[in-house]
């Protein structure tokens, strides 16, 4: 399982991060994760895990998973595949692919499985709870007005976060947390650390950073 | 543009045809597409498109692109994301994996943007028609009850596929016509071109076959 | 079938227009629609279907049918149970609750079966040609941009409407257009037929007017 | 809210339920309701909520509603719409209706505002603890599998109702658990009871009946 504390980087579907592209950005990552012992990340288009799983060291994650076992899905994003490719953990659920309840059962289910790491988000408290109720190795809640944005979750609405700890923690000890949206920076980490949390999930902030290695050498002191 | 007549092999999700396994399927499309001067192409999965367009000659497609935009879309399938795989082209709404009409749209135009080829599938020959009325490169019946089955749509429903060539010929003479569903041998083929197809989409049949190569090197004497 | 040229009123899930509320709308255009010979149907909620059609003259719509037949389908709306409740017909795949193509050749097929009118909205020249070959009563053309907007589709997009009409003729002269978007008076309405459509769609021009018999009656004048 | 224990009628979209066919079921349920002293409820289609809530003193359920407030929502379930329309309650996320998480949790909220009982439906043991942490009314769990089939959940799989109850009130004392699929007669209710459910759920059970007056009469013995 990723070491915790964590910080994990969705690169979504940008420009940026698309094909050979998103190499630079795993590259740095991986070279601040040995040069400050930061645990670290990156979650890629399923058609960039098989070789950013093979150039890079730190751990690379799918951005999705469907709940399907192997078979007749033509274009669904299968378990056994991500795996095949060299992730070791995968998103779930996330705000911009959301899942209908049963489904997320069944993909924590296929993650365990298939020994994956597997991150579920969440967009507030009762649904943190929800999604803890499942056993899965993570809950990352992420409120979804604040995705993107410049003012870091951990700022904008603390209690979601130090809530969600409780709640999850109340359910289960075993399941971790992260905290995500807006996280821009060292202090927005160290905030999400002493809400309770176990890592941040970030995307822009270092994806449309224009001095992407000090963002990240930055974020990597806040742990 | 894919030469016709064709023959396409979606691997869909199976087993035998994730990662490093889709390979020896994809080799022998390759020698017998050599040796026969046969036109073939195949469709994998997200994760093995690279590994796939970097070891083989035949055209390799996708099997979906969402009707997106680089951005903001954890997990979707980015038609930029496909091209820099190494795909030319991608299966659209396949009966598995259907779209609303506004996004089979999008994604028609997204991929004449990227100029990758597109197949889009189509249930029955209103639905046939009402694709072509969208300008695609190809249009793909496949009747969904057949799909899997053991009895070639070109036996089972052999009108489907010549009224699907009439009335998208009707539409547009640039649109090509492909049909699948059963499609397992050789007089399969020699048939769907008898009734006016440009190529067949076939999956288990070769995919599940014991005998891949004669399974193959028959499927192409019918072309 | 509906009589045309024709005003459609789609009440949407407007809190002017849930329960009781939508019987003074729908008297209105009862009145008018009568005082001015004025051709005119009311699109409500499944659930005021039949305390509308039991009390207003004016044909009465579904807002939408699910393609589905009776049986074990939980909280889908059938087309047998909007017939039931007085529904004379339903618009399908409105901008605002899209459906995958096959669908929508189920729901055209199965409201001819049950002689509903069916308006089919579509979002562009392109979509509006794709549902004219699944012959429908009704393409309703609505550019989702300018929905619930201020300028009518008739002032900013003019060609949006007069090409629709020609890709639709020019399947089939049996197939009437309607536009919408932005249609709030009678000249908007008067350039509609210019333009050579049947009549319009529309839905806050007439829920969130604060003068309701007023603007009915001039969007009436431009028939 | 319901009293239980409570038997509650989905009557889905089947045939002998529609329009003013569902007027005899209803009826010979609040007869023998009123007869046998036993809660019972039923949940018919949107179209009909208002003619049985009008005609019977039984609880009247809508079989879904949408996570939206009044507005731009054409053809989807205002929950407002249902309440309007008579009913005092409705199923939530049932197997046939599926909803994501973040949905589930909305509906829920937007039911609570309206003072509207509701039934979430679950799938297993894990997602009926999921559902429970939303603090719903009534968490009622169903495997799909057993849906419509000849026997109950309380004689093929006990366990999945024991444990339901017993997560759920893990979670919260004050959610209640109904069970459903393939429930028939009184010893099913009866057994339901037992394992610690405060009621059941049923629909081709009563529907699909023959002599739905003994079969009803039954069911509520079993109370």
């Amino acid at each position: 399982m990723l070491e915790t504390p964590v910080i994990v980087l969705n690169v979504k579907t940008y420009e940026e991060a698309t094909g050979p592209k998103v190499f630079e950005i795993a590259q740095l990552m991986e070279k601040i994760s040995k040069e400050m012992d930061a645990s670290m990340a990156i979650s890629v288009q399923a058609t960039d895990i098989k070789s950013c799983a093979e150039r890079f060291s730190i751990p690379v994650f799918a951005q999705h998973i469907d709940p399907i076992k192997p078979g007749s899905h033509t274009g669904w994003t299968l378990p056994e595949a991500i795996k095949s490719a060299g992730a070791v953990g995968t998103l779930i659920n996330h705000s911009e692919h959301r899942l209908i309840l049963a489904d997320i059962d069944v993909c924590i289910k296929r993650a365990k499985e298939l020994n994956l790491d597997h991150i579920v988000c969440s967009n507030n408290v009762e649904t943190s709870k929800a999604i803890a109720a499942l056993s899965p190795n993570f809950v990352a809640v992420e409120p979804p007005e604040l995705i993107g944005g410049d003012i870091s979750v951990t700022t904008a609405d603390p209690d979601i976060v130090s809530n969600s700890v409780k709640v999850v923690k109340g359910i289960s000890k075993n399941v971790k947390v992260l905290c995500g949206a807006g996280v821009k920076n060292g202090k927005d980490v160290s905030k999400a650390l002493e809400l309770g949390a176990d890592g941040v999930l970030l995307a822009s902030g270092i994806v449309k950073a224009k001095d992407k290695e000090t963002v990240i050498a930055d974020l990597a002191k806040g742990l």
